[in-house]
């Protein structure tokens, strides 16, 4: 058992919760929790980590797996969160190239630029996979999909959501065009409703900054601008609320 | 202006940021910022703060209110952000009855039960805005509507939505239910999709905590078990995202 908080794997564990930069580098993310555990791809599962109470009273939620057990104080040392439920795993980040993204016929696409809150970001990727999407491509500038936050907030479908971080998200939406995708833009400047255009083939739609919306170059290569009607004084919705409209009203036209 | 963060409007300042029950007690909450200022009911706001940075670049924001000036990093101390934009105003808290929100004919209403997460409360405020909702009802076990998160998450909704903070909220639910509003709880065991029923009249949504869903005592009120289709694995969708894409079926319904 891991008693210290200056131990290696420790200090590696407290490196990987904060830094970007280090997840890469090792390219893996930290998954907490036993719904994050369980869920985890098995063949991407590279060591698992409990908390000493954990181990007494849910020992056998860890089936065959090997594990390193750390005393509860050095495991809320390392947990992301103020109640840990006393598991996380180091999980293999996956990679997909743009093409696995549309290789289903008709794919549809949520396409990021500039997401800063974490937690925008995860839920995307959750209603994403309610949604029945095929895949997310997200700029650099959006937050890191595998901080801690945006994971949680993933509720796992960052294991099954297929996902892109384009270097040139414009070249990125040029590319789908060329492959026959059409590209709604949310965009303020809208004069069609979101629920009008026919979004049952092939379709992507691109969602902005929290703050500021998309940037004219990206808006610009937009097929269509659609908004979403709103009363009161209201200027914007929450951006993972708007994503998730457009990419439920594609659900729902699809059912039917 | 204020140089001490000892001074004791700093010192109350810091406690209405931190603590409900002061907020309660003196009927007042805080909006940072200039866009919550700048939306405030004029005569609800009871006093002005702004950072010496502020009252020397956008003095002329401020009109004809009187303020009082606080040092640069005595705004900060009393900011709930990380770069505070250096105004933030006491406005007083406001109440409604029931009867207030059912006025309107055919008033559509988001009834909450112990929701946890301060920005999923606010954004779900902002959604009701945006799709015209006649307002919030909540029980006593739900995040604290003024929390300096959740009235930041509102991007000023929390002026416009009337809400009703019920000590019984099924007894308000029955209220409802006698005032002919019919009730829907959004329900893993709905068997009818959510955008199924008919919506243009009278209705109102239940929407329960993250983790647990609603409380079998609330969920037996409702007239309808309604789900959201999910593909996947995923058990949930995000609450907020839930309840947005209720209330705008709604709209999309009364739109049409």
């Amino acid at each position: 058992m891991i008693t210290s908080t200056g131990n290696q794997q420790v200090k590696n564990l407290v490196q990987l919760k904060k830094k970007a930069k280090v997840r890469k580098e090792q390219n893996v993310f930290l998954a907490e929790g036993l719904k994050m555990f369980q869920e985890a791809p098995e063949d991407r599962i590279r060591q698992v980590y409990v908390s000493e109470s954990f181990e007494r009273e849910h020992g056998e939620a860890l089936l065959n797996h090997r594990y390193e057990v750390l005393a509860d104080f050095v495991f809320s040392y390392v947990s992301d969160t103020k109640t840990p439920q006393g598991v996380l795993c180091l999980v293999e980040q996956a990679s997909w190239e743009l093409k696995d993204l549309v290789e289903q016929p008709d794919p549809c696409l949520l396409v990021l630029e500039n997401i800063q809150d974490p937690g925008n970001l995860g839920t995307m990727f959750r209603s994403a996979e309610g949604a029945g999407f095929s895949g997310v491509i997200m700029d650099g500038s959006t937050a890191d999909i595998y901080n801690p936050k945006t994971i949680r907030s993933t509720m796992g479908s960052i294991y099954r959501v297929p996902f892109v971080t384009a270097k040139d998200l414009p070249a990125a939406v040029l590319e789908l065009k060329e492959l026959g995708v059409r590209v709604y833009a949310a965009h303020l400047k809208g004069t069609c409703c979101y629920d009008e255009p026919d979004y049952k083939k092939a379709s992507a739609f691109l969602i902005g900054n929290e703050g500021n919306g998309l940037t004219d170059q990206l808006a610009e290569l937009a097929d269509e601008y659609v908004k979403i009607p709103m009363e009161g004084r209201l200027e914007s919705l929450n951006a993972a609320v708007a994503a998730s409209l457009f990419m439920y009203e594609t659900n729902r036209q699809r059912r039917k």
